[in-house]
């Protein structure tokens, strides 16, 4: 089997912004398909890890794009496996238009754990090392992005205190990953948005549930990205982003 | 050209609910592009319609379900003109498991204007009348489900009162359709969606854009149906809308 999988997907009308630009979290969601379609089509997707009492987790995910795809635009989302470490793996992704050149790439980080006792995994001997047969080439691995970046909050503000609704709560009863990149998104005013994302990066902590209130922190840095803290109410950290806007 | 159109959907893995279920409003969502694929094929799609200045404007939408789709499943949505007047014209779905068993069906209800004066125009004679070649037989238009209803609100009660975010907005600057589903469904608590919706109904009255400010009122019915109205802080009615939770 090939080690890079194609993925094709058609932007739907309720699925773009008000500039009629793919909005971020729809963008992560089928970066997020992509990837799940990609592991199960080798045996290791979700549904096969259930079985063993393994689940996939994302850690970490950043999105750069020099234009994003819009209303109605075909596209189509490349991934493959970049490298496989004891406990993470990195899995990149390319955006590309029709026509074959990219609008962006995307970095991913995953790590695997065991459901019963929710501790990582070793992906090195798992199943055998299978997926280290997908890890790509050097040459096949073509994500020109930064890698992901590191937070510090030091001066972040209180902007918003939310409560889960049940939009927020997925299958597994948690707040659904993609969610957080629209709450996140929508501590910002609509002009922000007029040019569009230039890069969005987010780091998952910790878990969330219905009842868990979550406080969102903002603060500015140098270069004029927002990286956004979000907090339960017992002050853990459930997840930090960094959203670079176009100037 | 066929009179009915069939549209494929997988049902993917962010779009359910905690009990496995797809979300009212990502149904909703996957109906709307039916329909609109099923406009665009026969010539009178919002691209083809925008160059004489027309829209579509959805005005109602009920759907009915023995049994919602879950997480994985592939669905079919098959959709048809039920009839056509001067200012309205009646679209119905029949939603369908793989194997081409019915697990619901919809209702909707449409107008078209001209989107300089934002008035109706009339479909009996738009492009010729075009339309009235694609309405079904009374045979082909299987959909046993009860037509809107009435709404009578009296007694209802403030539950929340929110500002439109920038993930509300759509490419026309209003308060997505779909959004309104996942609001009215928000205001109520987890439990209540353990059994899943037999009936949603909507009823978009007044368009609402960034900066109106939207008060949602929740009354209980006779047979324990849950009524929601929508209206702006200056009092005019947004939406209306029935949700009827299996007991």
């Amino acid at each position: 089997m090939e080690k890079i999988d194609s993925h094709k997907v058609y932007v739907e009308p309720f699925h773009v912004d008000f500039t009629g630009r793919i909005f971020m979290g729809v963008l992560g969601n089928h970066l997020l398909n992509a990837a799940g379609n990609h592991s199960t089509r080798r045996g290791w997707g979700i549904g096969a890890l259930n079985e063993t009492q393994h689940t996939w987790v994302l850690s970490r995910l950043s999105i750069e794009m020099t234009e994003m795809p819009r209303n109605y635009e075909n596209i189509e989302i490349r991934t493959w496996v970049e490298s496989v470490m004891k406990l993470f793996t990195n899995r990149n992704f390319s955006i590309l238009r029709e026509d074959g050149t990219p609008m962006g790439y995307a970095r991913s980080v995953w790590a695997m754990i065991d459901i019963d006792t929710r501790k990582p995994c070793d992906l090195l001997t798992l199943y055998d090392g299978d997926i280290l047969r997908y890890v790509v080439s050097e040459e096949e691995n073509v994500c020109p992005i930064e890698g992901h970046g590191r937070f510090r909050f030091n001066n972040a503000a209180l902007v918003r205190t939310i409560q889960p609704q049940y939009s927020d709560i997925d299958i597994n009863g948690h707040v659904n990953s993609i969610k957080y990149v629209e709450h996140i998104l929508n501590l910002f005013p609509l002009q922000q948005f007029e040019k569009g994302i230039r890069r969005f990066e987010i780091a998952y902590k910790t878990e969330a549930r219905m009842g868990d209130e979550l406080s969102f922190y903002v603060q500015e840095g140098e270069h004029g990205e927002k990286d956004v803290e979000v907090k339960k109410a017992d002050g853990s950290v459930v997840c930090q982003s960094r959203i670079i806007f176009f100037e």
